[in-house]
Protein backbone atom coordinates (compact mmCIF):
# COMPACT_ATOMS: atom_id res chain seq x y z
CA UNK A 1 0.00 0.00 0.00
CA UNK A 2 1.36 3.29 -0.74
CA UNK A 3 2.19 6.07 1.39
CA UNK A 4 0.08 8.51 2.58
CA UNK A 5 0.95 12.08 2.28
CA UNK A 6 -0.10 14.30 5.25
CA UNK A 7 -0.79 18.07 4.07
CA UNK A 8 0.20 18.84 7.77
CA UNK A 9 3.08 17.59 8.63
CA UNK A 10 4.59 19.40 5.45
CA UNK A 11 2.58 22.89 6.61
CA UNK A 12 4.03 22.48 10.52
CA UNK A 13 7.34 22.27 9.49
CA UNK A 14 7.14 25.35 6.98
CA UNK A 15 5.40 27.25 10.08
CA UNK A 16 7.88 26.01 12.16
CA UNK A 17 10.67 27.54 9.86
CA UNK A 18 8.54 30.81 9.35
CA UNK A 19 8.16 31.41 13.08
CA UNK A 20 11.98 30.81 14.03
CA UNK A 21 13.09 33.64 10.92
CA UNK A 22 10.00 35.80 12.05
CA UNK A 23 11.38 35.77 15.96
CA UNK A 24 14.78 36.83 14.53
CA UNK A 25 13.11 39.69 12.42
CA UNK A 26 11.26 40.40 15.80
CA UNK A 27 14.54 40.47 17.69
CA UNK A 28 16.29 43.14 15.34
CA UNK A 29 12.90 45.32 15.19
CA UNK A 30 10.93 44.25 12.21
CA UNK A 31 7.50 42.64 12.33
CA UNK A 32 6.12 40.83 8.90
CA UNK A 33 2.46 41.75 8.81
CA UNK A 34 -0.18 40.73 6.17
CA UNK A 35 -2.92 42.63 4.56
CA UNK A 36 -5.69 40.81 3.27
CA UNK A 37 -7.76 42.58 0.51
CA UNK A 38 -11.47 41.57 0.75
CA UNK A 39 -14.24 42.64 -1.07
CA UNK A 40 -17.71 41.57 -0.03
CA UNK A 41 -18.47 38.18 1.79
CA UNK A 42 -17.89 35.22 -0.29
CA UNK A 43 -18.00 32.54 1.71
CA UNK A 44 -15.13 30.48 0.10
CA UNK A 45 -13.08 33.55 0.98
CA UNK A 46 -14.02 33.53 4.65
CA UNK A 47 -13.31 29.88 5.12
CA UNK A 48 -9.60 30.41 3.70
CA UNK A 49 -9.71 33.82 5.37
CA UNK A 50 -9.89 32.17 8.72
CA UNK A 51 -7.24 29.54 7.64
CA UNK A 52 -4.51 32.20 6.93
CA UNK A 53 -5.10 33.98 10.19
CA UNK A 54 -5.01 30.87 11.47
CA UNK A 55 -0.97 30.54 10.36
CA UNK A 56 -0.32 33.78 10.70
CA UNK A 57 -0.87 33.27 14.15
CA UNK A 58 1.35 30.58 14.66
CA UNK A 59 3.89 32.17 12.95
CA UNK A 60 3.88 35.42 14.67
CA UNK A 61 2.98 37.14 11.50
CA UNK A 62 0.62 40.27 11.87
CA UNK A 63 -2.23 40.29 9.86
CA UNK A 64 -4.57 43.46 9.05
CA UNK A 65 -8.33 42.46 6.97
CA UNK A 66 -9.43 45.66 4.50
CA UNK A 67 -13.25 44.47 3.87
CA UNK A 68 -14.36 46.61 1.47
CA UNK A 69 -18.54 46.33 -0.22
CA UNK A 70 -19.45 44.39 -2.63
CA UNK A 71 -20.37 47.71 -4.85
CA UNK A 72 -16.77 49.10 -4.07
CA UNK A 73 -15.67 51.01 -7.68
CA UNK A 74 -12.75 49.89 -9.34
CA UNK A 75 -11.02 53.54 -7.94
CA UNK A 76 -11.75 53.14 -4.90
CA UNK A 77 -10.63 49.74 -4.64
CA UNK A 78 -7.30 51.09 -6.27
CA UNK A 79 -6.94 53.47 -3.90
CA UNK A 80 -7.24 50.96 -0.99
CA UNK A 81 -4.50 49.14 -2.57
CA UNK A 82 -2.00 51.98 -2.73
CA UNK A 83 -2.09 52.73 0.15
CA UNK A 84 -1.56 49.27 1.41
CA UNK A 85 1.05 49.54 -0.96
CA UNK A 86 2.87 52.32 0.76
CA UNK A 87 2.05 51.13 4.43
CA UNK A 88 5.71 50.51 5.26
CA UNK A 89 4.28 48.10 8.20
CA UNK A 90 2.97 46.17 5.73
CA UNK A 91 4.90 43.28 3.98
CA UNK A 92 2.52 41.27 1.74
CA UNK A 93 -0.83 41.86 0.35
CA UNK A 94 -3.51 39.23 -0.42
CA UNK A 95 -6.47 39.90 -2.70
CA UNK A 96 -9.15 37.66 -3.07
CA UNK A 97 -10.05 36.65 -6.44
CA UNK A 98 -12.10 36.25 -9.05
CA UNK A 99 -13.32 39.81 -7.96
CA UNK A 100 -16.47 40.58 -8.64
CA UNK A 101 -17.84 41.37 -11.84
CA UNK A 102 -18.36 45.15 -12.15
CA UNK A 103 -14.08 45.70 -11.27
CA UNK A 104 -11.68 44.90 -13.99
CA UNK A 105 -8.67 42.47 -12.90
CA UNK A 106 -6.83 43.36 -15.72
CA UNK A 107 -6.80 46.85 -15.12
CA UNK A 108 -6.38 46.89 -11.17
CA UNK A 109 -3.99 43.60 -10.86
CA UNK A 110 -1.08 46.33 -12.65
CA UNK A 111 -1.40 48.56 -9.43
CA UNK A 112 -0.07 45.68 -6.66
CA UNK A 113 3.36 46.57 -5.66
CA UNK A 114 4.96 43.73 -6.97
CA UNK A 115 7.30 43.45 -4.06
CA UNK A 116 4.20 42.96 -2.02
CA UNK A 117 2.15 40.51 -4.55
CA UNK A 118 2.39 37.55 -2.04
CA UNK A 119 -0.19 35.74 -4.04
CA UNK A 120 1.12 35.74 -7.56
CA UNK A 121 -1.58 38.67 -8.96
CA UNK A 122 1.12 41.62 -10.96
CA UNK A 123 2.10 40.62 -14.47
CA UNK A 124 5.33 40.86 -12.95
CA UNK A 125 5.19 38.34 -10.65
CA UNK A 126 3.22 35.86 -13.14
CA UNK A 127 6.40 36.91 -16.28
CA UNK A 128 8.29 35.74 -13.62
CA UNK A 129 6.82 32.28 -12.76
CA UNK A 130 7.62 31.22 -16.97
CA UNK A 131 10.96 32.68 -16.57
CA UNK A 132 11.68 30.59 -14.01
CA UNK A 133 13.01 33.78 -11.88
CA UNK A 134 12.63 32.78 -8.11
CA UNK A 135 12.54 36.00 -7.00
CA UNK A 136 9.18 36.44 -7.42
CA UNK A 137 6.01 34.77 -5.77
CA UNK A 138 4.38 31.76 -7.48
CA UNK A 139 0.95 31.02 -6.36
CA UNK A 140 0.11 29.56 -3.64
CA UNK A 141 -1.20 26.02 -4.75
CA UNK A 142 0.96 25.10 -7.38
CA UNK A 143 3.79 26.28 -4.31
CA UNK A 144 2.23 23.92 -2.33
CA UNK A 145 2.98 20.71 -4.48
CA UNK A 146 6.55 21.51 -5.17
CA UNK A 147 6.95 21.92 -0.63
CA UNK A 148 5.03 18.80 -0.30
CA UNK A 149 7.50 17.10 -3.49
CA UNK A 150 10.53 18.72 -1.34
CA UNK A 151 9.64 17.79 1.88
CA UNK A 152 9.10 13.80 1.30
CA UNK A 153 12.39 14.43 -0.39
CA UNK A 154 11.77 13.16 -3.92
CA UNK A 155 14.21 14.20 -6.17
CA UNK A 156 12.73 15.58 -9.53
CA UNK A 157 15.48 16.09 -12.08
CA UNK A 158 15.10 13.94 -14.85
CA UNK A 159 11.59 12.52 -13.51
CA UNK A 160 8.34 12.59 -15.53
CA UNK A 161 5.47 14.40 -14.20
CA UNK A 162 2.50 14.70 -16.06
CA UNK A 163 0.00 17.39 -15.61
CA UNK A 164 -3.25 17.16 -15.61
CA UNK A 165 -5.26 20.25 -16.26
CA UNK A 166 -4.03 23.61 -18.08
CA UNK A 167 -5.51 26.32 -16.04
CA UNK A 168 -3.54 29.57 -14.50
CA UNK A 169 -4.65 28.38 -10.61
CA UNK A 170 -2.36 25.48 -10.87
CA UNK A 171 -1.52 23.26 -13.87
CA UNK A 172 0.32 26.01 -16.22
CA UNK A 173 2.04 27.83 -12.93
CA UNK A 174 2.96 24.32 -11.40
CA UNK A 175 4.09 22.84 -14.73
CA UNK A 176 7.00 25.85 -14.99
CA UNK A 177 7.56 24.98 -11.43
CA UNK A 178 8.45 21.37 -12.12
CA UNK A 179 10.39 22.46 -14.72
CA UNK A 180 12.22 24.78 -12.51
CA UNK A 181 13.15 21.51 -10.51
CA UNK A 182 14.51 20.22 -13.62
CA UNK A 183 11.60 17.55 -14.38
CA UNK A 184 10.50 16.52 -17.82
CA UNK A 185 7.05 18.02 -17.66
CA UNK A 186 3.74 16.52 -19.94
CA UNK A 187 0.63 19.33 -19.80
CA UNK A 188 -2.79 17.32 -20.71
CA UNK A 189 -6.09 18.30 -20.81
CA UNK A 190 -9.57 18.10 -21.84
CA UNK A 191 -8.33 17.52 -25.27
CA UNK A 192 -5.25 14.82 -24.84
CA UNK A 193 -5.96 12.42 -26.63
CA UNK A 194 -5.14 8.95 -25.31
CA UNK A 195 -5.04 10.68 -21.70
CA UNK A 196 -4.52 7.56 -19.70
CA UNK A 197 -1.57 5.88 -21.37
CA UNK A 198 -0.18 9.61 -21.42
CA UNK A 199 -0.77 9.40 -17.29
CA UNK A 200 0.79 5.61 -16.68
CA UNK A 201 3.91 7.12 -18.14
CA UNK A 202 3.92 9.32 -15.04
CA UNK A 203 6.73 9.16 -12.10
CA UNK A 204 4.58 11.61 -10.57
CA UNK A 205 1.20 12.67 -11.53
CA UNK A 206 -0.35 15.62 -10.76
CA UNK A 207 -3.88 15.99 -11.35
CA UNK A 208 -5.61 19.33 -11.22
CA UNK A 209 -8.59 18.87 -13.77
CA UNK A 210 -12.07 19.42 -11.63
CA UNK A 211 -13.69 16.36 -11.89
CA UNK A 212 -13.90 14.19 -9.44
CA UNK A 213 -12.60 11.16 -8.34
CA UNK A 214 -11.69 11.30 -12.28
CA UNK A 215 -7.90 9.48 -11.98
CA UNK A 216 -8.57 5.70 -11.26
CA UNK A 217 -5.49 2.91 -10.92
CA UNK A 218 -5.95 2.46 -14.54
CA UNK A 219 -4.22 5.88 -15.13
CA UNK A 220 -0.98 5.39 -12.91
CA UNK A 221 1.88 3.02 -13.15
CA UNK A 222 2.76 1.25 -10.47
CA UNK A 223 5.21 3.20 -7.55
CA UNK A 224 3.72 6.59 -9.21
CA UNK A 225 3.58 9.42 -7.01
CA UNK A 226 -0.01 11.02 -7.23
CA UNK A 227 -0.74 14.80 -6.02
CA UNK A 228 -4.23 15.88 -6.19
CA UNK A 229 -4.83 19.07 -6.42
CA UNK A 230 -8.78 18.98 -7.14
CA UNK A 231 -11.54 20.56 -4.83
CA UNK A 232 -14.87 19.32 -5.54
CA UNK A 233 -17.89 18.25 -4.30
CA UNK A 234 -19.26 14.60 -4.54
CA UNK A 235 -23.03 13.68 -5.32
CA UNK A 236 -23.31 13.28 -1.30
CA UNK A 237 -21.61 16.92 -0.83
CA UNK A 238 -18.51 15.71 0.65
CA UNK A 239 -15.33 17.44 -0.39
CA UNK A 240 -13.38 14.82 -3.00
CA UNK A 241 -10.54 15.54 -5.07
CA UNK A 242 -9.69 14.52 -8.47
CA UNK A 243 -8.57 11.32 -7.99
CA UNK A 244 -9.90 8.25 -6.78
CA UNK A 245 -7.89 7.27 -3.50
CA UNK A 246 -9.26 4.04 -2.92
CA UNK A 247 -8.75 3.15 -6.17
CA UNK A 248 -4.97 4.15 -6.60
CA UNK A 249 -3.59 4.10 -2.72
CA UNK A 250 -2.40 0.35 -3.37
CA UNK A 251 -0.99 1.11 -6.67
CA UNK A 252 0.75 4.44 -6.22
CA UNK A 253 3.84 4.55 -3.96
CA UNK A 254 2.68 8.14 -2.55
CA UNK A 255 -0.41 9.79 -2.68
CA UNK A 256 -2.22 12.74 -0.89
CA UNK A 257 -5.92 12.79 0.54
CA UNK A 258 -8.32 15.09 -0.34
CA UNK A 259 -8.64 16.98 2.39
CA UNK A 260 -5.25 17.23 4.02
CA UNK A 261 -3.19 16.85 1.13
CA UNK A 262 -2.41 20.09 -0.47
CA UNK A 263 -4.99 22.26 0.38
CA UNK A 264 -3.28 21.72 3.46
CA UNK A 265 -0.17 23.31 2.63
CA UNK A 266 -1.18 27.10 0.77
CA UNK A 267 -1.48 28.85 4.14
CA UNK A 268 1.89 27.73 5.21
CA UNK A 269 3.14 29.04 1.70
CA UNK A 270 1.21 31.89 2.25
CA UNK A 271 3.49 32.62 5.38
CA UNK A 272 6.34 31.85 3.75
CA UNK A 273 5.97 34.60 1.06
CA UNK A 274 5.26 37.09 3.96
CA UNK A 275 8.46 36.33 5.83
CA UNK A 276 10.16 37.00 2.47
CA UNK A 277 8.41 39.99 1.18
CA UNK A 278 9.69 41.01 4.90
CA UNK A 279 12.94 40.18 4.22
CA UNK A 280 13.42 41.01 0.45
CA UNK A 281 12.40 44.63 1.89
CA UNK A 282 15.26 44.96 3.72
CA UNK A 283 17.28 43.62 1.91
CA UNK A 284 16.52 45.68 -1.45
CA UNK A 285 14.81 49.20 1.08
CA UNK A 286 12.84 51.21 -1.82
CA UNK A 287 11.61 48.55 -3.79
CA UNK B 1 10.30 11.24 -48.56
CA UNK B 2 9.05 13.92 -46.05
CA UNK B 3 7.44 17.37 -47.84
CA UNK B 4 10.13 19.73 -47.19
CA UNK B 5 8.43 23.34 -44.97
CA UNK B 6 9.61 26.14 -46.46
CA UNK B 7 9.77 28.98 -44.58
CA UNK B 8 9.62 31.11 -47.49
CA UNK B 9 6.01 30.28 -48.47
CA UNK B 10 4.41 31.39 -44.99
CA UNK B 11 6.45 34.42 -45.09
CA UNK B 12 5.70 35.47 -48.49
CA UNK B 13 1.69 34.80 -47.16
CA UNK B 14 2.11 36.45 -44.16
CA UNK B 15 3.79 39.56 -46.15
CA UNK B 16 1.10 39.61 -48.57
CA UNK B 17 -1.54 39.76 -46.49
CA UNK B 18 -0.08 42.51 -43.69
CA UNK B 19 0.49 44.14 -46.97
CA UNK B 20 -2.98 44.35 -47.94
CA UNK B 21 -4.40 45.36 -44.53
CA UNK B 22 -1.37 48.14 -44.03
CA UNK B 23 -2.25 48.79 -47.86
CA UNK B 24 -6.36 49.30 -46.38
CA UNK B 25 -4.79 51.64 -43.26
CA UNK B 26 -3.03 53.82 -45.37
CA UNK B 27 -6.22 54.38 -47.00
CA UNK B 28 -8.00 55.59 -43.73
CA UNK B 29 -5.11 58.34 -42.97
CA UNK B 30 -2.48 55.28 -40.59
CA UNK B 31 0.31 54.20 -41.34
CA UNK B 32 2.00 51.54 -39.05
CA UNK B 33 5.07 52.16 -38.47
CA UNK B 34 7.92 50.67 -36.58
CA UNK B 35 10.97 51.61 -34.59
CA UNK B 36 14.09 49.79 -34.11
CA UNK B 37 15.83 50.63 -31.33
CA UNK B 38 19.76 49.08 -31.29
CA UNK B 39 22.34 49.83 -28.74
CA UNK B 40 26.07 49.44 -30.71
CA UNK B 41 26.61 47.32 -33.89
CA UNK B 42 26.55 43.44 -32.98
CA UNK B 43 27.17 42.05 -36.40
CA UNK B 44 24.09 39.42 -35.78
CA UNK B 45 21.87 42.36 -34.21
CA UNK B 46 22.59 44.14 -37.46
CA UNK B 47 21.82 41.30 -40.01
CA UNK B 48 18.30 40.62 -38.22
CA UNK B 49 18.13 44.54 -38.77
CA UNK B 50 18.87 44.19 -42.11
CA UNK B 51 16.03 41.26 -42.86
CA UNK B 52 13.73 43.14 -40.92
CA UNK B 53 14.03 46.32 -42.60
CA UNK B 54 13.23 44.69 -46.10
CA UNK B 55 10.66 42.74 -44.71
CA UNK B 56 9.11 46.03 -43.53
CA UNK B 57 9.34 47.43 -47.29
CA UNK B 58 7.74 44.58 -48.63
CA UNK B 59 4.57 45.04 -46.60
CA UNK B 60 4.26 49.15 -46.79
CA UNK B 61 5.53 49.38 -42.51
CA UNK B 62 7.79 52.40 -42.17
CA UNK B 63 10.78 52.15 -39.83
CA UNK B 64 12.56 54.42 -37.76
CA UNK B 65 16.03 53.14 -36.32
CA UNK B 66 16.84 54.71 -33.25
CA UNK B 67 20.82 53.53 -32.63
CA UNK B 68 22.26 54.53 -29.27
CA UNK B 69 26.20 54.08 -28.32
CA UNK B 70 27.18 50.67 -26.94
CA UNK B 71 28.04 52.72 -23.87
CA UNK B 72 24.70 54.76 -23.17
CA UNK B 73 23.43 55.12 -20.03
CA UNK B 74 20.96 53.29 -18.59
CA UNK B 75 18.75 56.56 -17.67
CA UNK B 76 19.45 57.76 -21.35
CA UNK B 77 17.74 54.35 -22.95
CA UNK B 78 15.22 54.81 -21.05
CA UNK B 79 14.69 58.19 -21.74
CA UNK B 80 14.57 57.26 -25.43
CA UNK B 81 12.26 54.23 -24.64
CA UNK B 82 9.95 56.79 -23.10
CA UNK B 83 9.79 59.34 -26.44
CA UNK B 84 9.49 56.34 -28.51
CA UNK B 85 6.62 55.57 -26.25
CA UNK B 86 5.34 58.71 -26.50
CA UNK B 87 5.72 59.44 -30.07
CA UNK B 88 2.14 59.44 -31.75
CA UNK B 89 3.03 57.71 -35.10
CA UNK B 90 5.09 54.88 -34.02
CA UNK B 91 3.10 51.61 -33.28
CA UNK B 92 5.85 49.01 -32.59
CA UNK B 93 9.04 48.90 -31.06
CA UNK B 94 11.56 46.07 -31.48
CA UNK B 95 14.72 46.46 -28.83
CA UNK B 96 18.02 43.93 -29.71
CA UNK B 97 18.65 42.01 -26.97
CA UNK B 98 20.69 40.98 -24.75
CA UNK B 99 21.87 44.32 -23.85
CA UNK B 100 25.49 45.80 -22.89
CA UNK B 101 26.02 44.11 -19.59
CA UNK B 102 26.02 47.60 -17.74
CA UNK B 103 22.27 48.42 -18.96
CA UNK B 104 20.17 46.60 -16.36
CA UNK B 105 17.18 44.61 -18.35
CA UNK B 106 15.33 43.72 -15.20
CA UNK B 107 14.62 47.26 -14.95
CA UNK B 108 14.36 48.76 -18.53
CA UNK B 109 12.07 46.01 -19.50
CA UNK B 110 9.23 47.91 -17.16
CA UNK B 111 9.62 51.23 -19.11
CA UNK B 112 8.57 49.72 -22.65
CA UNK B 113 4.79 50.41 -23.55
CA UNK B 114 3.18 46.84 -23.59
CA UNK B 115 0.52 48.17 -26.60
CA UNK B 116 4.11 49.18 -28.62
CA UNK B 117 5.89 45.81 -27.46
CA UNK B 118 5.89 43.78 -30.30
CA UNK B 119 8.60 41.70 -29.31
CA UNK B 120 7.55 40.91 -25.86
CA UNK B 121 9.83 42.77 -23.92
CA UNK B 122 7.72 43.89 -21.17
CA UNK B 123 6.60 41.39 -18.29
CA UNK B 124 2.99 42.37 -19.23
CA UNK B 125 3.45 40.70 -22.55
CA UNK B 126 5.84 37.41 -21.02
CA UNK B 127 2.96 37.35 -18.39
CA UNK B 128 0.20 37.35 -21.28
CA UNK B 129 2.16 34.43 -22.78
CA UNK B 130 1.41 32.28 -19.71
CA UNK B 131 -1.94 33.37 -19.35
CA UNK B 132 -3.02 32.44 -22.95
CA UNK B 133 -3.72 35.82 -23.49
CA UNK B 134 -3.56 36.45 -27.59
CA UNK B 135 -4.22 40.56 -26.88
CA UNK B 136 -0.54 40.73 -26.20
CA UNK B 137 2.55 40.17 -28.63
CA UNK B 138 4.23 36.61 -28.02
CA UNK B 139 8.00 36.57 -29.36
CA UNK B 140 9.05 36.49 -32.62
CA UNK B 141 10.06 32.78 -33.03
CA UNK B 142 7.80 30.71 -31.28
CA UNK B 143 4.90 32.43 -33.10
CA UNK B 144 6.87 31.59 -36.37
CA UNK B 145 6.56 27.78 -35.34
CA UNK B 146 3.12 28.11 -34.79
CA UNK B 147 2.51 30.42 -38.04
CA UNK B 148 4.36 27.61 -40.02
CA UNK B 149 2.08 24.63 -38.43
CA UNK B 150 -1.28 26.94 -38.97
CA UNK B 151 -0.26 27.44 -42.64
CA UNK B 152 0.56 24.10 -43.45
CA UNK B 153 -3.13 23.44 -42.27
CA UNK B 154 -2.17 20.88 -39.30
CA UNK B 155 -4.60 20.78 -36.51
CA UNK B 156 -2.92 20.66 -33.24
CA UNK B 157 -5.98 19.48 -31.06
CA UNK B 158 -4.67 16.59 -28.98
CA UNK B 159 -1.58 16.04 -31.22
CA UNK B 160 1.39 15.08 -28.69
CA UNK B 161 3.95 18.04 -29.18
CA UNK B 162 7.47 17.53 -27.53
CA UNK B 163 9.66 20.23 -27.30
CA UNK B 164 13.00 19.81 -27.32
CA UNK B 165 14.44 22.90 -25.16
CA UNK B 166 13.05 25.13 -22.21
CA UNK B 167 14.52 28.30 -23.20
CA UNK B 168 12.76 31.62 -22.40
CA UNK B 169 13.69 32.34 -26.18
CA UNK B 170 11.85 29.18 -27.50
CA UNK B 171 11.20 26.46 -25.49
CA UNK B 172 8.88 27.77 -23.12
CA UNK B 173 6.70 30.32 -24.70
CA UNK B 174 6.56 28.04 -27.82
CA UNK B 175 4.87 25.59 -24.91
CA UNK B 176 2.32 27.93 -24.20
CA UNK B 177 1.67 28.39 -27.65
CA UNK B 178 1.31 24.30 -28.65
CA UNK B 179 -1.02 24.52 -25.40
CA UNK B 180 -3.26 27.39 -26.73
CA UNK B 181 -3.69 25.68 -29.70
CA UNK B 182 -5.01 22.83 -27.96
CA UNK B 183 -1.97 20.23 -28.14
CA UNK B 184 -0.60 17.78 -25.31
CA UNK B 185 2.59 18.98 -24.52
CA UNK B 186 5.98 17.79 -23.48
CA UNK B 187 8.84 19.72 -22.40
CA UNK B 188 12.57 18.40 -22.27
CA UNK B 189 15.61 19.64 -21.59
CA UNK B 190 19.58 18.10 -20.76
CA UNK B 191 18.23 16.36 -17.89
CA UNK B 192 15.32 14.17 -19.13
CA UNK B 193 15.83 10.92 -18.81
CA UNK B 194 15.17 8.43 -22.08
CA UNK B 195 14.67 11.05 -24.13
CA UNK B 196 14.88 8.99 -27.26
CA UNK B 197 11.61 7.71 -26.53
CA UNK B 198 9.86 10.67 -25.27
CA UNK B 199 10.80 12.75 -28.84
CA UNK B 200 9.93 9.19 -30.51
CA UNK B 201 5.76 9.78 -29.12
CA UNK B 202 5.89 13.27 -30.62
CA UNK B 203 3.63 13.85 -33.13
CA UNK B 204 5.08 16.86 -33.70
CA UNK B 205 8.20 17.54 -32.72
CA UNK B 206 10.16 21.33 -31.83
CA UNK B 207 13.74 21.20 -31.61
CA UNK B 208 15.01 24.22 -29.73
CA UNK B 209 18.25 23.29 -27.76
CA UNK B 210 21.20 24.64 -29.63
CA UNK B 211 23.14 21.45 -30.30
CA UNK B 212 23.88 20.70 -34.30
CA UNK B 213 22.49 18.21 -35.75
CA UNK B 214 21.53 16.57 -32.13
CA UNK B 215 18.43 15.10 -33.48
CA UNK B 216 18.26 12.02 -36.01
CA UNK B 217 16.08 9.65 -37.21
CA UNK B 218 16.06 7.64 -33.88
CA UNK B 219 14.46 9.92 -31.96
CA UNK B 220 11.53 10.43 -34.51
CA UNK B 221 8.44 8.39 -34.94
CA UNK B 222 7.40 7.58 -38.60
CA UNK B 223 5.13 10.05 -39.80
CA UNK B 224 6.16 12.89 -37.48
CA UNK B 225 6.28 16.61 -38.20
CA UNK B 226 9.56 17.81 -37.48
CA UNK B 227 10.29 21.40 -36.78
CA UNK B 228 14.13 22.30 -36.17
CA UNK B 229 14.17 26.14 -34.21
CA UNK B 230 18.14 25.62 -34.03
CA UNK B 231 20.52 27.71 -35.19
CA UNK B 232 24.31 26.58 -34.88
CA UNK B 233 27.74 26.54 -36.53
CA UNK B 234 29.20 22.96 -37.58
CA UNK B 235 32.73 22.07 -37.63
CA UNK B 236 33.27 23.67 -40.85
CA UNK B 237 31.44 27.46 -39.83
CA UNK B 238 28.09 26.30 -42.36
CA UNK B 239 24.43 27.57 -40.27
CA UNK B 240 22.92 24.13 -38.99
CA UNK B 241 19.90 23.43 -36.96
CA UNK B 242 19.49 20.89 -34.31
CA UNK B 243 18.18 18.47 -36.59
CA UNK B 244 20.16 16.12 -39.16
CA UNK B 245 17.99 16.80 -41.78
CA UNK B 246 19.51 14.05 -44.03
CA UNK B 247 18.88 11.74 -41.16
CA UNK B 248 15.51 12.46 -40.42
CA UNK B 249 14.21 13.19 -44.28
CA UNK B 250 12.89 9.79 -45.03
CA UNK B 251 11.03 9.37 -41.63
CA UNK B 252 9.50 12.81 -40.87
CA UNK B 253 5.86 13.70 -43.08
CA UNK B 254 7.10 17.16 -42.91
CA UNK B 255 10.72 18.86 -41.98
CA UNK B 256 11.86 22.03 -41.38
CA UNK B 257 15.42 22.81 -43.47
CA UNK B 258 18.35 25.36 -41.61
CA UNK B 259 18.39 27.95 -43.18
CA UNK B 260 15.14 28.61 -44.62
CA UNK B 261 12.76 26.72 -42.15
CA UNK B 262 11.39 28.70 -38.97
CA UNK B 263 14.08 31.70 -39.12
CA UNK B 264 12.57 32.76 -42.91
CA UNK B 265 9.53 33.22 -41.16
CA UNK B 266 10.30 35.49 -38.12
CA UNK B 267 10.36 39.24 -39.44
CA UNK B 268 6.98 38.32 -41.25
CA UNK B 269 5.38 37.44 -37.82
CA UNK B 270 7.02 40.90 -36.45
CA UNK B 271 5.65 42.60 -39.41
CA UNK B 272 2.28 41.06 -38.21
CA UNK B 273 2.69 42.65 -34.88
CA UNK B 274 3.43 46.10 -35.74
CA UNK B 275 0.33 45.74 -38.06
CA UNK B 276 -1.78 44.40 -35.08
CA UNK B 277 0.21 47.27 -33.14
CA UNK B 278 -1.57 49.80 -35.27
CA UNK B 279 -4.73 48.49 -35.53
CA UNK B 280 -5.48 47.93 -31.55
CA UNK B 281 -4.22 51.44 -31.23
CA UNK B 282 -7.00 52.60 -33.40
CA UNK B 283 -9.36 50.13 -31.28
CA UNK B 284 -8.13 51.30 -27.91
CA UNK B 285 -6.59 54.79 -28.17
CA UNK B 286 -4.63 56.06 -25.19
CA UNK B 287 -3.67 52.57 -24.34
Amino acid sequence: MGEIIRGKLVADRITEEVKLNVESLKNEGFSPKLAILRVGNDPSDLSYERGALARMVKCGIEVEVFELSDDVSEDSLIAHLEYINNKQDINGILIFRPLPDHLNEDRIKHFISPAKDVDCFSPDNVAKIIEGDKSGFSPATPSAVVEILKFYKIDLSGKHCVVLGRSMLVGKPVSMLLLGQNATVTICHSKTKDLRSICKMADVLIAAVGRAKMVDESFIKEGAIVIDVGINMDDEGNLTGDVNFESCINKASMITPVPGGVGAVTTAVLAQHVLKACQDSLLFPGH
